[in-house]
């Protein structure tokens, strides 16, 4: 029930929605993400962690299309008990993070709720059509991902930091052919990628660097990783100048396939399809 | 504790943030509103007038800098046992109004929570310095209003239409020293003119148009009527343009004065200072 304009190249279902500035070189990308206590951060924990995890989440969604972080406005629900100091310590973390990527927060608004919530509004810029979409990817393309996945609930997910300086660089090596972050594991992200570009993948278990076993890097979610597919050709180039750029891991973890929506896993010399029920049970959603 | 931007000329304290559009004629204006089950709207309400309210606020933000709206992104929060079809009917009421005035819905995000939520982040567009601010007030200038005020409570809060034209109707005029909209109460609001402007304000009891009483269309909050001043000198031909643009109220209901702060009614023959404490005990906050 979205809308669509002329001036909208990307509605609902990217990382961002993408729309044309008229008289201009650049494109503005728009994403929204909420953080709610006891769903997304337990009640009682550190402040500047809960204000972290809120305006990272909306960094990475602007770092997944490649963009420069331009304006964050905040929502914030409390209830009446709520302390005004732990507000200003989030405040602290989502201004620390900001000011590390060049994010202004420029507004939003402070309402009376059951429990403490925090709904973060963000946009970027990128050249016009340069944002990497979930919709590129090619057959025979490899798939990247930054980071090792897994296990983030022992506290990653709150003190991540979002890839957006390695986002611009992917971005501007123009090798990537599609990109999203890792929010909800790879293996469910990954599907969207082959959803949306109409094709398949093979993963390798090896290859997929891990916090813990196979079944959490696959599954597991809100690592805040970026995971993307660059034509074969050009991989060993864009790891070398990644190299020369970032001491993080880049990782080759498989191939884009012709299998349309089919994703398979290379394990122990046995090929497996993984079924979209599979991930249902392990996930637990 | 916001941030502070080169390309920020108002940052928060407005209905709007505005930010410049580099290599561009235009400015953007940026706004967000949350509307909470059982705040701003009872529990099992006519879901397409929470939809109306949730973008309405939204628009009647816009509308008080002047700006066209542009962009739409809503976050819903709702518990494990929502409708699906009350959903979609709080999206009719949002998409039926942004449609009245050329938004579009581009984003936004579903999450669990323990009731029913909508933010709606928006933003607006209008020439390059011409946004309706809250400070641009003089001595000697007028006070005028749309619409009659008070007893929103018994249903306008839900079904109002912002005032979106007459808002760039008011801006194009280029006869409007100050604007906001009204949200919190006319005496709440007009005192943030006051603040911002650096001037006070005789109000004339007789001429402010009421649903109800003087005391609701004082203090009552909710009517999203525009609130603006106007050089005494621009009044009558500002009359005359409205009257041939709209068959809706536009009232004269006060002076601006040189009384910095200072807010005073003139209420049969009796000329009373209004406290800002008396304000307090009125509205019940």
């Amino acid at each position: 029930m979205l809308g669509a304009h002329p001036a909208l190249p990307v509605g609902a279902g990217d990382d961002c929605a993408v729309c044309l500035l008229d008289h201009s070189e650049f494109d503005q990308v728009f994403t929204t993400d909420p953080v709610i206590e006891n769903v997304h951060f337990i009640k009682g924990e550190c402040p500047e962690r809960i204000g972290n995890k809120a305006v990272g989440r909306v960094l990475s969604d602007i770092a997944a299309m490649g963009a420069n972080p331009q304006w964050m406005l905040v929502n914030v629900v409390a209830s009446p008990d709520q302390s005004f100091s732990e507000l200003e310590k989030i405040y602290e973390g989502i201004n620390a993070l900001c000011a590390r990527f060049g994010a202004t927060v420029i507004g939003g608004d402070l309402a009376q709720g059951p429990c403490l919530e925090l709904h973060i509004f963000g946009t970027g810029l990128l050249p016009s059509g340069s944002a990497l979409l979930r919709s590129g990817a090619q057959p025979g393309d490899l798939i990247l991902i930054t980071g090792p996945l897994g296990c983030s609930i022992s506290g990653k997910h709150l003190d991540f930091v979002p890839r957006v300086e390695e986002g611009i660089f992917l971005r501007k090596s123009n090798k990537v052919n599609a990109m999203m972050d890792i929010s909800d594991g790879l293996a469910t992200d990954l599907r969207h990628i082959l959803k949306q570009s109409g094709v398949g993948a093979i993963l390798d278990s090896e290859q997929i660097p891990k916090n813990g076993n196979l079944e959490q890097a696959l599954f597991d979610g809100e690592d805040f990783e970026l995971l993307f597919t660059v034509p074969a050709d050009n991989v060993d180039s864009l790891i070398l100048e990644w190299e020369s750029e970032f001491s993080s891991s880049l990782s080759v973890i498989g191939e884009i396939t012709t299998d349309k929506g089919i994703l398979k896993v290379q394990r122990e010399n046995e090929l497996q399809t993984l079924a979209t029920k599979a991930f249902e049970h392990f996930s637990g959603k």
